[in-house]
């Protein structure tokens, strides 16, 4: 372990932590930024390369860190500048996209959910209910965005995920593979009453206005909708999946 | 339908609308603050009596309002004032709060849940899974608030409210009255598992950090947690509420 202290903003690996708050910085580095004790240490123990670590000065480095890791002490003005947060913990950390794409039988796929709080949910509920993987469509909220992460809880780094750059040529391959391609939306048949689905799935979930597209529609086996009993006209994206996700795997 | 220009920000009428983002105003007028035209109508189609509309002068007034609802017409910045959103669509109502008390065999109970999307997403969606209604302690998010609002998507007005002051003996109350009083932990048996509830049951949300209180676990039949199957260590309150709450419905 190597410890180097930077000071000023306009040092260039200063700049390039700073870039990472953007989608721009991030694919341009291939990399993503995380803040706080639980994410950066999530992020140590994934199987993600941890690029650099980034402590404030008040702070004391973390002991067990891999050797060859390099830390940055930085002043707090410095890390005010870098982090997402208004109260930073002082720890943060450059992680590697290393998307591993998902293996497995029960997947979850995202088709242009835009709200980074909704896909953040989404993957910690999928983790949690012991899905195997997810599949993120081109037009979803960045999944490394900051906003995004913190609402993963971690899950982002459980979970494998793949952005195939054509969802719905992607979703034909996993059909033609055998497993069935579950579409939630509001003019589907009874998710209750749905006909058996197999051990092989993917449940697809929509924009929060528009839903699932007409090209991934076009892919699906099960067209499925969950009861509206009140008023109430839909559920929340994130909602939604979160009920599906676990109904589907209530025996599992 | 009585029509009145209102330019100045001192204007007491003004002041008072102006009052209603704050709690301390919607409690001294007993009254709460809705914008848009989704909930402008659906206030309007409620049981709630709204008090007054507000219309930005750029905007038609609606048709076929009620014959003594007053209405306030504001230039821009007297609605930009009022408005709690970025980008308001110029329509806004007075609404006069009228807990009505939940009757009914299904409820949601809320112990301490804090964050105002959260109550708010879990209003709608009991409404959406038919509950009769929903209790909420007095440690809870403000429902009457701009964000809550928002996040109920209406489902405020369909839904039979009660705040007791003391949510434990409330809940004994309901008990002796033959509810099963289900609290969601996670230390409690397996939901899906469960032994039956009847048809009776009061279903109790904690709050996000800390779970459900011990004075409130202490009237519980039934300690329920989802499974937690991936390496995540909770769910996010309102996904677990969704989750519990339609699968308590499902065979209604």
């Amino acid at each position: 372990m190597k410890e180097e202290l930077l000071t000023s903003l306009k040092n260039p690996r200063v700049q390039a932590f700073r870039s990472l708050k953007e989608r721009k910085g991030r694919l341009q580095h291939s990399a993503f930024w995380v803040e706080g004790d639980k994410m950066v240490s999530e992020a140590l123990a994934s199987g993600f390369p941890v690029e650099a670590l980034v402590v404030r000065e008040d702070r004391e480095t973390p002991e067990g860190l891999p050797e060859h890791l390099p830390v940055y002490r930085v002043p707090d003005r410095v890390f005010a500048a870098l982090s997402d947060t208004r109260t930073p913990q002082g720890i943060a950390a450059a992680v590697s996209m290393r998307p591993r794409a998902p293996e497995g039988n029960r997947l979850i796929v995202l088709d242009g959910v835009q709200d980074p709080g909704n896909v953040g949910t989404i993957l910690r509920t999928a983790d949690a209910a012991g899905l195997d993987g997810a599949i993120l469509g081109p037009d979803c909220a960045d999944v490394f965005s900051p906003k995004t992460l913190r609402a993963t809880m971690g899950s982002v780094f459980r979970m494998r995920l793949l952005f195939p750059p054509d969802l719905a040529a992607c979703l034909r391959e996993k059909r033609d593979a055998g497993f069935a391609i579950l579409s939630s939306q509001l003019d589907g048949e009874p998710f209750y009453g749905r006909k058996n689905v197999g051990e092989k799935w993917a449940l697809v979930i929509g924009n929060e206005g528009n839903g699932v597209s007409p090209r991934v529609q076009a892919e699906a086996t099960h067209r499925l909708r969950l009861p509206m009993r009140g008023g109430a006209e839909s559920l929340n994206a994130a909602i939604a999946a979160g009920i599906m996700m676990y109904d589907l795997t209530r025996e599992a």
